[in-house]
């Protein structure tokens, strides 16, 4: 680690320890707020509620109140499970605002909107009237934003309920969720696994039914990643899409790989719920960033009334999957054939180009070194970490290190390079035709990741996901499958390809029997092309309703 | 200029001036094609067309052939009239392209696609298979294109004749066409005026009737610049609208500030037409880069049929008009208010602020240094004429010494700036609204320069252009009158604001009698909201129409 205090002397590592101190303090009392314990029939049942219809109709029917619904969900797990998940802690400012709607719902007989009464959480990168947005900087701590993200504003206006906001890395850049202000955010299954990341706190918190929607951030993976590692959905539309207006980021100002909001959750009707009433608000009108595309009802319909032309790729041919990654699946896609959608094997041509034009030196050390992230040489989070003058995280020093900064001369070249390779893929997709029927793929499904969750700090390859970021296309995680007993048996070849294939095959043979007693969840990634988030959901509840029959069905 | 000759020695400086004669004898050899003259009562008639169905139904009725009509558009102005604004000559190319039209149309009784027979000019910027595109640099001479750009193919397949491209200026950045390859473009009015720039070749061949149809792109005002001086009409769209792929450009990688390529012609229809069949054909199958978009023919149709809500911005407080530009503006407003629309007052609150993030220092030097536009030092344009090794022109000299290269960091910074103006302007645009009805402005009326055409290199200013480049709204621009001997009494206050302000008012003093005597065209600009080229569309035939009605009506 770099040591700060040679630059800031005693002094400055006396002041980033006591705003950690002084930050954990008020989070602490935050959560030992005092709350009327609910009646003894309700308590569990609430949280087990997964999608926003279930919600209201309860609520409309008068056998849930909204501050039932929030007590409920902010008394689930104990405070100290949930601690390294959370950044600042609404939960006072929640069960008002629950008042209100119940107030509002008794007044009136009617609802505030789509989401009346759900719980929502938030990365703490979305902005929050009255609360900071530290996105894990020291030196952004008591500084509250003067206004609340269009997306906040939004989901207020759908009738949603901000119970908290989420622990996410320095940088924000890494799939892992670690910060010296907040510290390490565990994994509820085993506290040395990560829960993914960035938005790994999101992820923990749905797993532990502390919130029933979360919004992350995704430039390489973010919001799928931890989606898929606690067997959550998770949604990376294309970047225009959602408001990202109010939403502070590392390294903003970048154009060339955009980052994109998303919803997590822990069905798929919350995330289609979420983002059908996000988009016809017409979010374009509040945020010149977003694209005025009106929600498209006929494509979502269209692709849930045929067979569907799915791609699969099981292999990037960088980094295998591990065997229960690459047997759920295998599962899924028979399952789908069962269904008689047609399958077509994709291949991992242009996989790798593109990212190698986001890495500087691909497979060349074990660490990713984003070159399209790092180009500013790291300056946008040198500056932000000075401030406070907290240590760099290994990872992070890592990243900022990692090259010189490049010319504004080079980095048109890299986005030249970007515009071929999204042609290239473009065209590749056009030629992926089914023999029947002449059809274009639909679709591509793939495994989000090589792996399920990992220990903390084992990550090395995000290709999975990042690809589709440099493509700007829309992605989808479901949950699919847990890592099982009998993927202990699956043969696995140990040839490596790369240091980096070399290090998750380790994993593997290190973890496994602790992967399969902890049943870590499996997810499916689906891919369609820019901007065609309703064909995406369309297909991805086709998808979700075979994986979940397909898992109930006796074996 | 810089010395190229002590990079090179002298034998580089032979080197370039030989490829120049090299090109200048073929392009000699390609004008002086030998071509069996048209019938006499054929000979003018036929360059008179202006719209796409007075050659195609021409052409169905039997009373022309595509061939007659190319001879006549080759024909029509003397060699030495355009040959000042060519670059490649595809003469030979385009005669045989027209007996292929030809002998389809007698094979099947049916035209080839809603542009057959059309010829077709393009900016020396678009790759047609073949033939250099040499964006004005020498070293780019005897480089021919392997494959015809995307808007070229889209063109050949709805039977438009590609039959020359046309001059631009070094580094294609500047509102005046020269470089030292083709030379200088003059206006043919005047030898010594200007017909604008960067798609100044065009500009010149429209208005002499050696084209139906050109092709430009514009960054700045590079297409309605020239539109605006030549009396021509001339769309801009938004960037992602139309396909720019095989389009080679200079600063090739930024996107920052998008280029736009747009059409050219002598009528509103020929604009139309051709934008809406590009956007027909559904670009975005063939250039990852283009929009999604349909063409939405409820948004051409529904402003027309309604009392439209304009804006009108007669000053952008930066540089007042000449009296020319502001009297034929305020005729029109009084012809839009007679005719039943309601005019709002437009202010220029944001537009020197947009403009200021563009430019280095707005107002500090005479010569505009566009930061945006510079920010990687002028190592490309620099690259791009040391591979010739010809000589700068001095506008080129004065852009690429304006400042060092910024930083990767530093030009992150400039697009927070252009993000948060975006937003600002989208937010200024919506409360823009008619006191009596409530309604949004749909449209923005506005001059496109502060003057008609200038002298040669006289152009300081391009603000009314740019500031929509800046926030990647679609404009156009429509012929609306010329400069007339009344025009020369107007009074004319002379404090001036500022240098340039001093500089453009000092050219109507110098200039305004043989401004008034050329009877210079001068145009209107409208603009609307990011991707709104249908409804801008429509407004411009309801303007148009308007415009020439009340032109030809008696005074």
């Amino acid at each position: 680690m770099i040591d700060t205090n040679k630059k800031h002397g005693t002094h400055s590592k006396t002041n980033w320890e006591d705003v950690v101190a002084q930050k954990k303090k008020l989070q602490a009392d935050a959560l030992a707020i005092k709350i009327e314990p609910l009646p003894s029939d309700k308590d569990g049942s609430i949280t087990a509620l997964t999608s926003p219809d279930e919600i209201t109709s309860k609520i409309l029917s008068g056998q849930l109140t909204s501050h039932e619904i929030v007590r409920a969900f902010i008394q689930r797990p104990a405070p100290g499970l949930i601690s390294s998940s959370l950044t600042e802690v609404l939960f006072e400012e929640a069960l008002r605002e629950a008042t209100k709607l119940d107030e509002y719902f008794l007044a009136h007989g009617k609802l505030v909107g789509p989401l009346h009464g759900v719980p929502v959480t938030l990365k703490d990168q979305f902005d929050v009237k009255g609360y900071d947005s530290t996105i894990g900087y020291v030196g952004r701590s008591f500084k509250p934003a003067e206004e609340d993200a269009v997306l906040v504003k939004l989901l207020r206006s759908f009738g949603a309920i901000i119970i908290a906001k989420s622990n996410l890395p320095q940088s924000i850049m890494w799939c892992e969720t670690e910060n010296p202000l907040w510290g390490l955010t565990t994994n509820p299954s085993d506290k040395a696994y990560t829960p993914g990341g960035s938005t790994g706190g999101e992820s923990a918190l749905l797993a532990l039914g502390a919130s029933m929607l979360g919004w992350g951030t995704d430039i390489g993976g973010s919001v799928r990643i931890p989606s898929h590692m606690m067997g959550l959905y998770g949604l990376k539309p294309s970047s225009a899409r959602l408001p990202y207006r109010g939403v502070p980021v590392s390294t903003d100002g970048q154009e060339h790989v955009p980052s994109s909001i998303g919803p997590m959750a822990r069905s798929f009707s919350m995330i289609y719920a979420v983002t059908k009433a996000m988009i016809s608000a017409e979010p374009w009108k509040l945020d010149a960033r977003c694209a005025a595309l009106p929600w498209r009802e006929d494509a979502f319909q269209e692709v849930q009334s045929r067979p569907l032309t799915i791609g699969v790729l099981y292999d990037d041919e960088v980094i295998r999957p591990h065997p229960p990654v690459a047997r759920v699946l295998r599962t899924v896609v028979e399952a789908l054939k069962a269904a008689g959608h047609e399958i077509l094997e994709w291949d991992a041509t242009l996989h790798a180009e593109c990212v190698a034009v986001m890495v500087l030196a691909v497979l060349k050390t074990l660490r990713d070194c984003d070159q399209f992230y790092t180009v500013d040489g790291g300056k946008d989070i040198r500056d932000a970490v000075s401030q406070g003058g907290e240590p760099f995280i290994p990872h992070v020093e890592g990243l900022i290190n990692a090259g010189a900064p490049i010319s504004v001369y080079d980095y048109w070249a890299l986005n030249r390079s970007k515009w071929e390779l999204q042609q290239k893929y473009m065209e590749k997709w056009d030629r992926m035709k089914s023999p029947k029927t002449g059809r274009v793929a639909d679709v591509v499904i793939l495994p989000p990741m090589p792996h399920t969750a990992v220990p903390h700090r084992a990550c090395r390859w995000v290709g999975y996901t990042k690809v589709w970021n440099f493509l700007d296309y829309s992605t989808l995680v479901l949950p699919a499958g847990n890592v099982t007993q009998e993927d202990l048996n699956e043969p696995w070849e140990s040839a490596p390809r790369n240091p980096k294939d070399e290090w998750t095959c380790k994993l593997w043979q290190d973890e496994k029997h602790k992967m399969a007693d902890l049943k870590l969840p499996v997810g499916v990634q689906l891919a369609c092309r820019k901007l065609e988030e309703e064909k995406l959901l369309g297909i991805g509840k086709v998808v979700d309703e075979i994986i979940r029959k397909s898992r109930t069905a006796p074996k």
